[in-house]
């Protein structure tokens, strides 16, 4: 009986060695982990469209003989995806996976798929956390510009026109936590370049925005970095606007995440009564976000996408493309794969080298849907980024005005451009500033008038010391018991694990 | 052949059913996930010597039939103890882990353990984010008191005392993050408490800590908790008595984690020349530890635990007892999951129950090697805690003042308590206030100095307004580029997943 067993296994064993793969022909286990709910702009059902569209031509000519079946996996922000991996036996384990996109699922599944040797493509995962590639996140491959590119903009920018501070405004859903990650980004590269930052978190999910009591923080800082809902960048820039920060002292952007126009993206209309105003304070605000392609191939794709999404019932908007950069990164995410695959197999090696096939992707360029697409030598592919403005103050349109090339690091400038919307008029002056005219010297000689000056002064000071706390080196913060905070609930119960080898133990 | 081969599945399969543990007999896997680094309080090498020593009465009387085999496998905070627990297949998978202890590796090992519907028993993972067992931590038993658990001590003390307000300086060391963690309990409990919290963190492995700055930060709160290493925890105490603090304004404690004396465990000789005034100031300290047993039965445990840790070339401190908290706790566990694997069994079910196991080791009280061991309703270890203070000023010698018992929520008051010690008998005073007299009054009648006072305290009020932010409800913080902080890499590197179901998508 167990000489038969034995015998069985061997055979069975046979059967599914990798070395069943021979030469350029082989069937691919790809894994999408992705979620099912259409409210991501990732759901399956709005990339699925590109992935069967990039698989069409990866069955012929030079990748004659590879085999895609896709298996999808719903996986939203939570765990899922982890589970659906870890109860794969190891015969059954993918040979690719898509995904996940979300931070916090992409770290389980991350470590695990390269611990297993699979390697790992996504559109999302963007956080600077997952750039440290040597040991947990050997396998991850990046094919959508991350956040640490997309800050590469903006240093590109404090580089050019000699800016020195930023204050960083964030919206922190606690949840997805965009935002957070985002202006975790543009802080480290930044601070890798030396320019002092301030920031502000708001949760717009929690608690009404203080759009004033934020705005009233930036005076001191010269560049406004904001990452919010479209609606709160309106209200903020509403504040900004009301308390005269946009007449050449502050520069301000907004990062449209995702060319969602969810995020932010320079619209200022809504049809209410602040139109006029908040379309005078738009003039002087900056949107970045991806460079939209404009590639021939990239318009049958985009209609064909439409197609899709329309047969599938989800709301394409009227003149915008139905293409978002999850759609256009998973297809090009295949085609990568495809590549490196083939490259490798000529080499002798199997789709289960995973770590080879990975290493073949990085470092670079190749043709994607939407123009080239160039991978960094860490997989982290490089990003091209628009600084979009409102260009017709009357008519309240905006247009691109500079382009910034992630590749070799160099702007594009455009004809609306104007160097006056970049330039520090005049220095960000410290709040208040006009309460030490009084004090220092345009008093009359009473002694009275002196004493009096005095004392409330030395009140105010008094209580400035009392409410207004040392916040440099030491970090110390008021709580209250209802405030949601730092080291509240909700934040320490998701601390951990997009952790670098450096931070491990 | 496909015949032959489902034939040989089908009689594996069989061999391998859970339905083999008939009646009370029942071979358990037992996966233990330790640290094999001696630094770790709760390395192999020291708790091994435990579970052997829980094993033995395992195998005789009313646990006859249940047959133990332990697997160590090596895990520190890191991840490797994940990827042992992955790689198992389906059939190889453990019956029970025991660990692991650091929070970050818990929380993904845990998650997949729930998932594959095997108990995990920890004398670790005593973060406040474990609590919430609905979903991803559902099959996690705490078998050593939580730090919520422990904050209830302080919740019980305010409530007893009227305590007001509290500031807690915690050390956070970006990796096992103990104190951090501990604080958050403290936090969480005071917070649904209603007591008002300030902070002050500080990293003592990164920058050299600035005690009087943090202390400078304390005056407005009552009580001033702190669980740091000892070293910072004098620096702290010396500050506060410099700062005369000591005088009746303010209570304060000191967090000893673990029994261990690398935290602060109230001992206040260096051997330098601050001893006396340490001695001084310690004598205003106040020490929250693990309540200590002296069960006979846990003397015998404890010489045994010596002359273990003695043969492994383990350093046992003379006087001090040889087993700590992990010791203790892993050999509970072990005890606990033999009651109720038998109770289960006895139930027709098998150790392949997982969830069922678990639920009977909840909400139940049994004899643990150190004394009544008892689980709360969700699977947390009941606590009971000592108060140690200063009782010989002279001598510096410090005893236990009085014990909380969590069970119950009870008091015992010691012989050496005096109810002074936590009253408060001045109010605390904002910082500086004196500067506020000689303005507001104490001053001659010269226009001249009005003015010359006037106008020093507007600069600095201005200064104060510059350089001191608004902080409270918009946490905005001043950035320098080199600095540690929140929002920098080493914090956001290790966001994720200790996350409850309520902050999951």
């Amino acid at each position: 009986m167990l000489c038969l067993m034995s015998l069985c296994l061997s055979i069975w064993a046979v059967l599914m060695m990798p070395g069943r793969t021979s030469a350029l022909t082989a069937k691919i286990d790809v894994m999408v982990m992705l979620p099912h709910n259409n409210t991501y702009l990732f759901s399956s059902q709005r990339v699925s469209p590109a992935i069967q569209y990039a698989l069409k031509p990866l069955g012929r000519a030079e990748f004659a003989g590879l085999e895609f079946s896709v298996q999808y996996v719903n996986s939203a922000c939570g765990m899922d995806a982890l589970y659906a991996l870890v109860d794969k036996q190891r015969d059954e384990r993918p040979d690719l996976l898509l995904g996940p996109v979300c931070e916090y699922t992409a770290a389980s599944v991350v470590r695990v798929a390269s611990h297993w040797n699979i390697p790992v493509i996504s559109a999302g995962a963007l956080a600077t956390g997952f750039s440290l590639k040597a040991t947990e996140y050997s396998h991850l491959t990046r094919i959508a510009p991350t956040y640490l590119k997309m800050a590469e903009t903006f240093q590109a920018m404090f580089g050019r026109f000699g800016w020195r501070t930023a204050s960083l405004i964030y919206d922190d859903d606690k949840d997805e936590r965009n935002c957070y990650f985002a202006i975790e980004g543009v802080f480290t590269v930044l601070s890798e370049y030396h320019i002092a930052t301030d920031y502000a978190v708001l949760n717009s999910h929690e608690e009404r925005v203080d759009a004033d009591g934020i705005i009233a923080s930036v005076y001191g800082s010269e560049v406004v970095i904001m990452c919010a809902k479209a609606d709160t960048v309106r209200d903020l820039m509403l504040a900004a606007h009301r308390r005269k920060l946009t007449t050449g002292s502050h520069i301000f952007f907004n990062i449209e995440l995702f060319n969602s126009s969810s995020y932010g993206d320079g619209s200022w209309r809504r049809g209410d009564k602040y139109d006029n105003e908040a379309k005078a304070a738009y003039s002087f605000l900056n949107t970045v976000t991806l460079l939209r392609s404009t590639k021939p191939e990239f318009e049958d794709f985009s209609m064909e996408m439409k197609k899709s999404l329309q047969q599938l019932d989800i709301p394409v908007c009227e003149g915008c493309s139905a293409v978002n950069m999850f759609m256009e990164g998973f297809h090009d995410a295949l085609i990568l794969y495809a590549i490196a695959l083939r490259e490798v197999m000529s080499n002798g090696l199997t789709k289960k080298d995973g770590l080879e096939i990975t290493h073949r992707m990085w470092n670079r360029t190749f043709e994607g849907i939407a123009g080239q697409v160039s991978l960094d030598a860490s997989g982290d592919r490089n990003g091209d980024f628009s600084v979009v403005r409102m260009t017709d103050p009357e008519a309240g349109t905006h247009e691109t005005v500079m382009s910034y090339f992630g590749t070799n690091g160099s702007f594009q400038i455009m004809p609306g451009f104007k160097r006056e919307w970049f330039s520090l008029r005049t220095a960000p002056e410290p709040p208040h500033l006009k309460h030490s005219d009084p004090s220092s010297g345009g008093l009359g000689v009473s002694a009275v008038t002196g004493i009096i000056v005095g004392g409330i002064l030395g009140t105010a000071l008094l209580l400035a010391f009392y409410f207004f706390r040392k916040n440099y080196r030491i970090t110390i913060e008021r709580r209250t018991p209802r405030e949601e905070c730092d080291i509240g609930k909700h934040r320490q119960l998701r601390e951990d694990s997009i952790r670098s080898n450096f931070s491990a133990a």
